[in-house]
């Protein structure tokens, strides 16, 4: 049985880091707030999050030109401004009389766990206070890390866009003879980005050799790792098909050298992993002294790149499901709080019944707060370099297809001269 | 008046860093090949370029099936495998014993200037030795540094990636407070490749102030660079919008601390830019050591990424005009043969009758081997730091269109408290 919502404004907060599709949301809530406007007076954003909340930066989003909204939605980074902080104890009566003062009721907080922990922390203090007000947390995170919920919107997105640079990356190393390419993608404690890059493999036309399709390994947080067994796999592949293209998440610094590569640290206590090339330039180092070459023509040729924000704001790689998906889940959302639900997280719940489709769902922030969602051991391989079908089944609806690319066959023209000593 | 053609066998070389059209030049050839069998017998195709000449490794590019030459060009990379060498005058015997034992008449050479310059000395060697060939060179290089030609095709694509990575990584900046975001892209002496991120400046919609469009700053090879004067024109794009979205050319690396940051150096003398870091991470630094902030919001928020090999190989950006432009080029190179021409480049000539469109000449090698096109001063701005209205005109019909971004106009709630402390 529905339950009677509230009355009043809204309020929408984005923070954390943004993803290409965090405005599809806000789109979302805007397109179904329209529905409601006898109950809904007006939808207000937090400038900046936390901060507009605080100090009061409000822009009245209702009074936005409707024709905009399609084209915001389409554009990546977090249109109303982010932010990084949790609420002090401190700043919880401040909250309240900018609630009080605005008549916000409803509570909208899109991003990731931590901001679920942050609406937990000012739902308490609602009851303290006896204030009325209903709270829903708008998942949304590339890391695709928050519990319950089948995946995050944002994540679509950027498993597109890894996927696709896997795939010409390593026709770019395959050009060259004794290419070892190592590249670093974001993912701090879970691999589910670094994992996605494994659809890469699928996009190579007229492959006679599975083994050649890239990435040829792939190292997630959730497993040991240790240098050693790196440069092992790295050489036996090497040895193998003559070249090498990988992938490692940024959330690997953690583990090589205690921190060596990591930046500043946020509020959340979280190292700044991100906008530095150090991880990827260690490993490229580390390659270069270790591996054993055994081929006749050159010098090993090892690169690496650190892919950066590009990951989760590339306007033109959008994924259509994940755009569709995440400005469901912000007009659901306005929907559940019409039904007088609060204190929860919007899911998407899969069916795969007729194919790939999701439904929404709600569920307890308790079961989301805090909580980091890391890659089950059914979706990676024994030897901990790789991912399992389960897990390609698992993502490739939510990215977009891949282009086709194919590689030469090569038909040899017989030899007629003797060899030829130039080895370089 | 037409010449007449020599008969027997072409082979085509691919050389240096690889395109993400290199592949349609080579569908090009094969597509006009298939005219004139009665003269060029079989295609050969040298794997990974002089290596594969010296080696005698070809492949019979005439024997690949013939539906697989449109996915082929549509993927980026080498397909026959390139090289970073150039012949020796101890290699150049063996060159011509190749090229009698495989009664090679053509030779197609798809690179840049140091392409131009060993296809020169194959020329001078078959002078020498009274061996008939025909020789032309297709331009090729993201560089854009090839002289006579209006452009090269490569560039039109690479233009296309970065003006797409900046549109988005503006917005993802803009969505902090106090973001500076430092971008390093591909280009050692031309600015070419830089210079294209202006186009990001006209993706954004609705955008009532020209100056908050992205990138801010642009610095180029060609200009003077000093720290001082890069760190005062991030303050004063600070001090006026809040934040600083900007690209530097990887060849500033040459510039500052006397090549601190070049890795290994290949045989052409230059050093390695791409595939480090490095830049990057140091300009960083020099920013948050150096910036005054007077924002009240949060302490400086200071990012590089160092955008790597993406540039010139993601398979789903590529500019379609590039890919039709760089078939074209192949496909021209086999027509001139065959009108018995010898000893030149393929060029694109610009004719803006009834808007852009190019047209194909011929230009001698010798105003192309070892010459370096930099971007004129008309280009440039007056302040070093950006381009100007005559190069965006140049660049927009290369790349293909950005996609429309908007951001939230804005309407201000009217405040109703004091102000609050937390500065956070």
């Amino acid at each position: 049985m529905p339950k009677t919502p509230l009355r009043g404004n809204a309020l929408v907060i984005q923070s954390g880091g943004p993803t290409a599709v965090i405005n599809q949301s806000l789109a979302g809530i805007m397109s179904a707030a329209g529905d409601y406007t006898d109950v809904i007076a007006n939808v207000f954003g937090a400038v900046h999050g936390l901060h507009g909340l605080l100090h009061e930066n409000f822009w009245n989003l209702s009074h936005e030109a409707p024709f905009t909204w399609q084209d915001i939605a389409n554009s990546p980074g977090a249109a109303l401004g982010s932010a990084r902080i949790k609420p002090k104890s401190t700043d919880l009566e401040r909250i309240f009389k900018v609630f009080t003062a605005h008549n916000v009721k409803f509570l909208l907080y899109n991003g990731g766990n931590d901001s679920a922990e942050a609406a937990q922390l000012i739902r308490a203090e609602a009851n303290n206070r006896n204030y009325e007000i209903q709270i829903l947390h708008v998942p949304k995170t590339i890391d695709n890390d928050l519990m319950v919920t089948d995946h995050c919107p944002g994540y679509g997105s950027v498993a597109k866009v890894v996927s696709h640079i896997v795939a010409g990356d390593d026709l770019d190393n395959r050009s060259f003879y004794n290419g070892i390419k190592i590249n670093v993608c974001m993912g701090r404690h879970a691999g589910w980005i670094a994992a996605a890059t494994a659809l890469a493999q699928k996009g190579l036309a007229g492959n006679q050799d599975p083994e050649l399709a890239a990435p040829h390994l792939i190292y997630l947080p959730e497993t040991p790792f240790t240098e050693q067994k790196f440069l092992d796999d790295v050489q036996n592949c090497y040895d193998k098909i003559g070249r090498v293209t990988l992938v490692v998440a940024e959330g690997l610094a953690d583990v090589i050298n205690n921190h060596k590569f990591a930046g500043e640290t946020d509020e959340f206590g979280n190292a700044q992993l991100s906008g530095s090339g150090g991880l990827g330039d260690y490993l490229s180092s580390l390659v270069k002294q270790k591996l054993k070459v055994k081929s006749s023509l050159g010098k090993l040729r090892v690169r690496s790149d650190t892919w950066g924000y590009l990951q989760r704001c590339l306007p033109s790689m959008t994924s259509p499901t994940d755009q569709a998906e995440a400005f469901w889940v912000g007009a659901m959302a306005v929907r559940y709080l019409m039904q007088g639900e609060s204190d929860k997280m919007v899911t998407l719940v899969r069916n795969m019944t007729g194919g790939y489709h999701c439904e929404t769902g709600l569920c307890d922030l308790t079961l989301v707060a805090q909580k980091t969602k890391l890659m089950p051991k059914s979706m990676i391989n024994s030897t901990y370099n790789g991912v399992t079908q389960e897990f390609l089944d698992y993502v490739a609806p939510l990215a977009a297809t891949l282009p086709i690319t194919r590689w030469i066959q090569g038909h040899s023209v017989n030899k007629k001269l003797e060899m030829f000593a130039r080895l370089d």
